[in-house]
């Protein structure tokens, strides 16, 4: 490995690396020049998402006094976020550079590209540039947010070119698990940089098109200054699958699955997945139902604008499935991923209102467990399993592909648009590291590839890259309406009483004797059940009492003090009779 | 799939096959013999543990008046029992017969086969029968436990035979990633039942004797009434490979480590793999350095029982590895799961007191993660990359090898034993009902199988097999000292709180006019930050006030029904300003 070499970028919080740091090492031959070098136009690049994680993709560039945006995700949150909803980037550098900003150009209709867009706009208006159905994904969004007459939404195609400022930007069709998605070719004075968006290479891709391997290409032999690649799936050799190999099998398992109903979870974005459904439900004289709100959306929104192929009488309700046999019927899910609300982990625990299993079902989970969410859906398969179904999951057969490029497609990429700088992104360190090492390689640079973290900033000229100070950069999390409400204290708290609970301790006591008048009370919460446990709880309350009295004779009416006390002797108590730390919360009211 | 035709047994809480049930059919030409059959001989076999689930494997045999346990493991909580530490088996049955019971047999010294014991022997005391390093590791836990002196530890070998009342039982030495694991041979006057335990076949054993196939083929060779066989692995193909390969794959890494210092985490329990590290330190003369209170634990119970064979002087203290250069050291860590509180995980993070890490580290995660942990480790790895460390993880060599058999040693086993019935243990019911699939496919008759929850009681006999009604088992959850104190309703406030937090509403009331004497106030924790959201607090508090008024006004003072009207109106308020749904626990203080 080369990590000594190579630029690892801090993240904005470290701040370790704020001061400009220079990384290309000139070679001795340079040094020796007498001349001044003429200074070399340059170009800046900002990361806000997606860069050393996954998720909540932004890049903001710049060039002279013009930026423009690619891209603005949301992230899911992991299990150590409890109760957020979801995390958007942080946008104060988009905030205090409003007037540079051109617009934003989404490169496809994924949550993690799209999701944080309605938080942004509701900041700072920005003009929108995306393909057809992205818009139409998006304006969805933005109706959810009440936001949709405000904002200028602008449709481009494939090889279209948009201005914005100095910068010239060329949208270049790649394939993806969802139609429509492009990658970019960023030009200005200071050289092509190419922002390859998530893709993978299809050759037989469902919609038709394949990438379009000849512009890149074309890119590549006229020079391209950087690369920002898709790192996905770095760590995995070879070639990723066409979406094609699906659809036989899902002709292989139709009919396999024989008189029985089928039931397919996919993931709600996946229009090309939904289409081969339909299409081998279509050859086999079955109806199609589908039910998930997001998928509902993704069918309506995909059939309206052309992109979903929808026979005439093939849908049906999903309250109408009962007058059909069930060798007549395909029912297409949500909960592919083992989701707790999502409607497949309903049918397995007998919770949907409108489906309910039985051992005439043929399950197919058409997709990958992502990294954290394999319990989930284990639990769902032996949920069905245990109702008699049969369950088709994980690699049994072909039943899912993926949308990124693997190893070999990376390494053609690189080979096609030939960078002098090489910027892996859209990973986590051990997929951009995996891909970096793909790129030296290629032959690149160790000391031409960056390796980032968000919150960073870096110039790049046709004769060095190097990093700037950094940009405020973080994660913003949404809880319900509140947007950034939720910090790490109340994140700490929410942690806190998670695994022990609380005990609240209160008191009322006449300010002017500092006699207790009521109380004190012990009231617990998610600490152990009370009635079981009275003698614990008197325990308690007898040293509260203890404790209130002490000081009331000390003549030292300090509350605050009173409750550190109260705190600290109870927890001591609680830890030392059951080895658990409940929050401790005492309440003194004062008359 | 043949699930109508298998006997699907329903877990205890389902109660819903209570009654007796025959579940094989006799052929028509037995049905006409007029001589009614003499009276079969029966065992009959209860599952407490570790069917249809992963871990706390305990099975209680019983013919006549005697019984005895195999196993008696504790499970590791999920996510959805936030703040218990561990689950073990409900001993309810065992404690009603304690008077039958002849003995506990463990199989081996795996926490999922050894980790209830403790908590069993403080309830019934009962002699335990084991290998000696399985002695060796419940002796630390007895002693953990102050029970030391008080049970009866009786060593055996393989190939001994012990008798427990009307059973005769052999022990036969099986394969595991834990040394002295064995299967059983059950005899008693209804036939002989083989219970794998945990097993692989491994040929190249790291401690010398490959599973002892002979007894299995002897006993399957003069018959077997039943089999019960470990079901983990019952969804790969193929055949595990030996532990030796993953020395193999060591050497090879300690080579390409070069000069820098070698960390590598594994599985505390697996003494081979320890063994194997330790092989390869001395033959590159290395220092070996331990840490982690379980693996120094293993460590010191392996030599002194001569399960580990370590080389004078290799050992040395980790307080003394800043006496030794990089090149002279292997560190053998706790933490290859990214279990937060291990070793690994604090050394990633920067947190561990005794060790740093730095770009001349060369680490080996010798382990898969388990389902559930993809994430934790996968943050592990992303967090040694970021310090510039070499990491070779998951199936980037071949590092780790899994301790228990694929889908062709399992059919090997039920080859060798071709027992009438079968019986697949120690997995979830997609494992169960996989390896159930490898049964039909050795032409065991599918009435044959029994697929069974925690719970069920089986009675076999040479004629048939039949459930019996259900016997009580479920989960027991360990917090802290409390075993048993934490239930449903603590572990839902426990979620409800992490997720939206608490809001408590407390005033002190007048009992004798209802008035308001002080508050009420609001005091929240985990819901938002409160020095920002003062307004949403005030409007609490104010609607808190007019609740309270009201029904002063009313003159109606059932202090419930004004709790009750708190807790939903400040309810619905939250709701609708924020979307959150935070705990709201009402306490008025009477004076």
């Amino acid at each position: 490995m080369t990590n000594q070499n190579r630029l690892n970028g801090k993240n904005a919080e470290g701040k370790r690396n704020s001061k400009k740091r220079y990384v290309t090492y000139r070679k001795a031959s340079e040094k020796k020049s007498l001349r001044p070098p003429k200074a070399k136009e340059t170009v800046s690049i900002a990361f806000l998402g997606g860069m050393n994680e996954i998720g909540k993709n932004m890049t903001v560039y710049e060039y002279g006094s013009d930026m423009f945006i690619v891209d603005c995700g949301l992230a899911f949150p992991d299990s150590d976020l409890p109760g957020v909803d979801i995390v958007i980037p942080d946008f104060s550098y988009v905030e205090k550079n409003a007037e540079k900003i051109r617009g934003v150009i989404i490169t496809h209709g994924h949550e993690d590209h799209i999701g944080g867009l309605a938080y942004l706009l509701k900041k700072v208006n920005i003009p929108i540039y995306a393909t057809k159905l992205t818009i139409g994904l998006i304006k969805g969004k933005l109706e959810e947010h009440n936001l949709l007459g405000d904002v200028k939404l602008v449709e481009i195609k494939p090889r279209d070119n948009i201005t914005l400022g100095s910068f010239n930007i060329e949208m270049i069709h790649v394939n993806h698990s969802i139609p429509d998605a492009v990658g970019l070719a960023i030009r200005c004075p200071a050289g092509v940089i190419i922002q390859t968006g998530d893709f993978k290479i299809d050759t037989t891709p469902v919609d038709g098109d394949m990438i379009d391997l000849p512009r890149f290409a074309e890119y590549g032999k006229r020079g391209v200054l950087a690369l920002l690649s898709d790192s996905t799936n770095a760590e995995r050799p070879g070639y990723t699958m066409s979406e094609k190999t699906v659809g036989e099998s899902f002709e292989l398992l139709f009919r396999k699955a024989k008189n029985k109903r089928i039931v397919v979870a996919t993931f709600a974005s996946n229009i090309h997945r939904v289409q081969q459904i339909i299409d081998v439900a279509q050859s086999r004289g079955r109806k199609v139902a589908v039910i998930g709100r997001s998928l509902e959306n993704l069918v309506n929104v995909g059939s309206e604008l052309g992109y979903l192929n929808v026979p005439e009488g093939i849908l049906i309700d999903i309250n109408l499935i009962k007058n059909y046999p069930d060798e007549k019927l395909v029912i297409i899910t949500t909960g592919s991923q083992g989701e707790p609300m999502s409607a497949l982990t309903k049918m397995a625990f007998d919770e949907h209102r409108k489906v309910s299993i039985s051992p005439n079902d043929y399950v197919i989970i058409s997709a990958t467990p992502i990294p954290g969410n394999e319990k989930m859906v284990g639990n769902v398969v032996n949920e069905l399993m245990k109702h008699g179904v049969d369950v088709i999951y994980e690699k049994m057969y072909e039943v899912h592909v993926s949308g990124h490029a693997c190893q070999e497609e990376l390494k053609l990429m690189m080979g096609l648009v030939k960078p002098k700088y090489f910027i892996p992104v859209h990973g986590e360190q051990k997929h951009l590291q995996k891909h970096a090492s793909l790129g030296i390689a290629m032959d690149i640079k160790p000391e031409n590839i960056f390796i980032g973290s968000i919150g960073n900033k870096i110039e790049l000229s046709d004769d060095c890259i190097k990093t700037l100070e950094n940009v405020p950069a973080g994660e913003i999390y949404v809880d319900g309406l509140g947007v950034g409400d939720v910090g790490s204290i109340v994140l700490n708290d929410r942690k806190h009483l998670s695994r022990d609970g609380i005990i609240i301790v209160v008191a009322t006591i006449d300010s002017a004797s500092g006699s207790v008048v009521s109380g004190p009370d012990i009231v617990s919460r998610g600490f152990v059940y009370v009635r079981e446990n009275e003698e614990l709880m008197n325990s308690a309350r007898n040293l509260a009492c203890r404790v209130i009295d002490e000081i009331y004779d000390s003549n030292y009416h300090d509350w605050n003090s009173v409750k550190t006390r109260l705190r600290d002797e109870i927890s001591r108590m609680m830890y030392e009779k059951t080895k658990r730390s409940p929050m401790i919360l005492p309440i003194l009211m004062e008359i």
